[in-house]
């Protein structure tokens, strides 16, 4: 499958992981790293690994549990860390492509929208932020209604009951990707009821990833945006 | 505890049921009949002597099979049947006081909308009924308003992501009661998905019924209107 | 939407926040700020816009996990923590109108009790406390069916089995809402059994908020109360 | 393990079913059969071993689709059906030793609670049965507390909130046996709500056995009952 | 919010629907019909006026019971069944712009595939059709890469364990939309299994709709695959 | 109802608890102390009105965080405090009247042992105890069957199936009271595994309580090993 | 990967199904047929072509609701029906290699017993059945231990609390596969009882397959038992 | 059962534990201690116990909390400790008879993998391991097809969304036990979705243990495998 022949078998093996190389080429976006559960030495190989694979092309690191410490054992290497969405970016962002809407229902989502929006723009699309504005008060969200009509994707992120995706999803054509969060307490279930909200959102259209994946969305949403331009 | 006295234990044992006929007298509100998992003949014999105890004020049976056989076992009884609410009323409905909003998302929720809209006229308010306005489509809802305003307590019914009371519940000041329906597929799991997001929703002192249950919200969104006017 | 015009969108933007600076207009209550996921300096900065807002009307911030540290930073405002409430009130309390019952079912229920108490004060209604009435003795919660009929609305506050809220809702006709909470071990579920026995009540017209949700009963119970005796 | 030797294995091996004839040995209470998800031809097979056994002690089959069906193919056999219980007995009812109360919440518990009132008489007991007291009425149930006292252990069946074991656990010393109901809609979950307010009661000694299995409750009571007045 | 004036609130109210005919203006979208829970003469009806509100462009109407019947109900209408997906299509379809791959896992998952394919061609996308390529028998998948690859838009349909978009999602860059299926036994409760697998992919960018949702995947994929080719 | 007349409410108002001091003479038992969530100043004052309430009968308080902080607390009072069990004994322990047999799966189950062979002594019966008798070596529990037999009630304590009950219950007809620990991992779920187990038991007459609730299996096994002596 | 060339893709497309006629060679076991979800016609024609492509390796489908149309169907082709297990067997049966023993737990889990008794056979080893060997009467189990020592895989199908996967393990060393049924009723939740039951066996090396899953049981105990007389 | 005679019960009675000596007759493999919720002490006194029960057959503790400590307690018995399986050895591990490949989907699931890998050892089995082979990139476990077809047994190990057992499953007719763990985030629940996704798998045969039991799945492997070879 791997374009690389024999020789080349499309990953590195590190003995403790099995580096992808070959994904950029398959799939026209790097391997990311999913950093929890990973000491920061073997999170620091395979960054490594990868940047080497690919030096023009920024690799991802996120849920990386000190981002500074990390970006100490890359040395050399162009490593900038996002104390927000608790990530590691190392090489070059590509310059963007399209326009993807990050909007947060309520302040306490703003690590998960760091994260979409940190991935979006590492894969390769432009984004603007919009904060806070959950359904108890729809004049905010509706003061944004030109701002989301002009964007190529949409991510939404809200926890609690989960509702501003509908909202959004009934207010424009714009594709919109829904992450449900964790905030919220007792029957919200850790995020569960947000998710079944936005699986239920009577909006057409609106598709849903797993709590608190903001990397998930804005992949996604980033993939959109470039489609309409491509290159 | 029945003021009754000792001849008077403030209930009938009819063998299969003891009919709490001292409830009105406690409360304010007779007894109702959960029809579910009662015989036709059960439901005849209860809402007899429920009458007989107090034939001025309406008594009220929901969740029946089949409300005509109920009408014809009465016999000379005053007795109504709500084919949609599938409920039986038996004498004389009190003049309203205050005024309930009865809100529908989808055209699905009628039948638990009727119920709902039934108990507050039985339990002495007047209604107000607005149907299929979620919140996919804003303008709908919106457009009432000064309708909401005017009530006295809003029952709101939705299914599927339950997004609506949240949204209701932000545009008035006047209480919220959030009725969960079982319209929906998938995730939606038979209501659950709606019910989680009402009892999680962002906006304050929205409260919540079981699923379908338009009977426990009627009862309650009665009684905060009608001590708008007390007696 | 708001009323204040093109030039007064109905908000402040803070970046992190958009202040609902119109809630206070449309629904007759301010917003209130739900501390948890906030820093101090994030809850200061909304409690004080929302203060300048509405300089005679208190604002409340609950799920605080430093009260002292949030009055601290208000400076001169006139702010009160509550410790047993994790609460803190900026600027002056209505005069109550009205009467809302507080009945916690155990000892360990007091935390949320009090958040609803509080809650009730701030939004305008007088409050009367009851507490440790479980029903393994129901002698307790008997020797107060007087001071239960006394009020406008009830605050039932219960965890394990969540059965008091069923006890006095057929003691009284006085509206009842339910506040499951987190107390028991086991198979309570952090709360999840007290939710649905409350959800499951026999008594007609409980109605319910989310666990440990003594905010969100304290705004409903209060517009009921304050409702009896229209300004 | 049997005690009939080698030759006598304590079981009648039917190929479909190996029949424990030995426990009534080992236990002092016959086997019983399940019906649910057998054939009338097999039930009936079953019965007739086990009656064989010991014909001078009843034998009990529940769950029995067609109750008629089994009894007359058991023919000559001194077999009685119960219509209420969809059950079967085969052979003599033991004389009564102690005294059980079955108490019902509700009108719809009846089936269950007839089931665990077949059982206690087969197992040995005697039954008092005491139907339709729900918590919402206190004073149904509160009129029967002598009768409460004079038992030796008490069944109790509810379905919806299922509070009534602690009320009725907080009433008296008597060991008590809660049985959930399946009765109840929505967020009752098939009468998982009931059980789960049984397990988290706050009345000491209330032990529980699955939804509706009135025949686990039945022989645990008869235990317990029988016990009191050892042979 | 509606352009169409005071006059004009945007919507039509037939009393059991307040039909959304702004929709179209607003999202470049009109509104689908949801056929669960109402009646022949309700969709008819609902059809009727949003084919009024824009004659040029398709209306779709899913979970239909009786399609024929509603199309009998239709007349004289443009109104054609779709017998697989349970659907009624009213008025001309657009002229495809973009591709969007259907791909199914199983033969049982037929007619969610066929309400996805169905409502891409009704939104304005072409589509190619692969069917029963699962996971156990991975060059099935494998011989179809090219296909993906020129693809704008994949839905994926699953059912069991839902792996398939992981693999899908692993082979190309394309934004792919799961759709998890009702499809297997025991611990799959009805789709849950496979929605969370869905959600837990560890593919980037795969984003899920509900169980059995092939109309919202639907609508997203022929978005995105619009875009590529913006008018 | 408590039989302490007008001036004797049957319970001690303290603030934060109202004391039911009528529970002795109503169920022959005194009230217990649930220590979790409450203050040792809290569990201090309760236990001295109890005990003030009936010294010659031992009070307990279970869950107890630090029972040395509270014997110290007690000052004079007769505490013991029980370090396994976590709980504290204030007064004389009654003479022990019938056998409590308690049976522990595993070694991990000792607390919840150790809680429900405490609160069997409190409660008036004796205890003897069996441990490690898991289900995967049934030699070891085959080994006491005569011990079994020789017992009025069983408590067995299990975790991971609780396979245990079933197979005690086979074995012997004495009454079975099992309780489910929170031992084991991932698909326990805390304990949720082997409380479902017990409940779905074949074994006829086996009773369930709350996940790690040895008190409430020990006040059950004590009321019906009292019960076998009447006095 | 398939073996076949280029021409030769692995697998025949139906339209319908993508047949895998290269799993044969790939695994050493034909693909089998879930007949759930497909046509009478469906199952045929897949049937059709994997027994064409091995005529001498018989091919099994499974969950089919009319055996005998299938039959039917395949005209001349040499299949038989299993009626118990609602089964089709097409082609020669292989001699079998090695014994699985069958143990059921109750009469009632007969069908999912059947299932992974054929399903063995026709993956190439020999069978012996041992039925009604539940917990609750442990001397019938005991009895069969000679039997279960003799065999090379042992699957052992059981409903409600599941605990015979956990006694068996503990009595051998023959690898044990544990089916759990959805027999039981209340809390049992379609065999979810039994399903953590079994993956929460204290006995070591206790594998588990979906519920009422027979077929993967089979397969798997089948491969196990081939093994020890490799070919 | 046990074969030592009434003077040897085929148990070692320590009081808090009753080691089972007899099960290295009974099963061919000696009782393993599961370390969780047993003080060092414990640990060390049973393994001692086992060991001198049987010194040339080697014994395994897991779920140790401090392997060190217990080795250190052991004093001068031949013990080895596994810091990444958190696991203690005491005693010859046997010669490995066949071949069990451990495959791991990813970097973080390590630490199961390695008890999977110490189990199959002591059990008696030699393993070859495989790390990193997600399904996102397929080519990395294509790569090892030769080496999966060469064991006797394959233990698969996968978080997220557990699809790696029904690819490997797919690719090879070698029996696989999947494990899940608990690796991943928001609707991952600790392992329930990989826990889900394996027992739905549409790949024949393969079966599954709880969630991050390494252990279990260990034993059942090397069961296989030693199988093959026949002593």
């Amino acid at each position: 499958m791997p374009s690389d022949g024999p020789d080349q078998p499309g990953f590195v093996d590190l003995g403790f992981a099995r580096v992808d190389t070959d994904r950029l080429e398959r799939t026209g976006d790097p391997e990311g790293v999913y950093g929890a559960g990973k000491t920061t030495e073997q999170i620091v190989a395979i960054l490594t690994h990868l940047h080497r694979s690919h030096p023009d092309r920024a690799v991802l690191a996120t849920r990386v549990t000190d981002p500074a410490a990390v970006v100490a054992g890359l040395g050399d290497l162009p490593a900038v860390p996002d104390l927000t969405a608790n990530a590691v970016v190392v090489g070059p962002v590509p310059t963007p492509v399209g326009l993807v809407g990050i909007v947060a229902a309520g302040t306490s989502d703003g690590p998960v929208a760091a994260e979409a929006e940190l991935t979006v723009a590492v894969h390769g699309a432009g984004t603007t932020r919009i904060t806070d504005v959950g359904v108890a008060g729809l004049h905010r969200v509706m003061a944004t209604r030109e701002q989301l009509d002009g964007c190529d994707c949409i991510v939404v992120v809200a926890g609690m009951e989960g509702a501003l995706p509908s909202v959004v999803g009934g207010l424009t054509g714009t594709p919109v990707v829904a992450v449900p969060t964790s905030v919220g307490y007792g029957a919200s279930f850790g995020g569960v009821a947000a998710l079944l909200g936005m699986l239920n959102s009577c909006a057409p259209g609106v598709v849903v990833v797993n709590i608190d994946n903001g990397y998930g969305a804005g992949v996604h949403a980033a993939r959109v945006a470039r489609r309409r331009f491509p290159s």
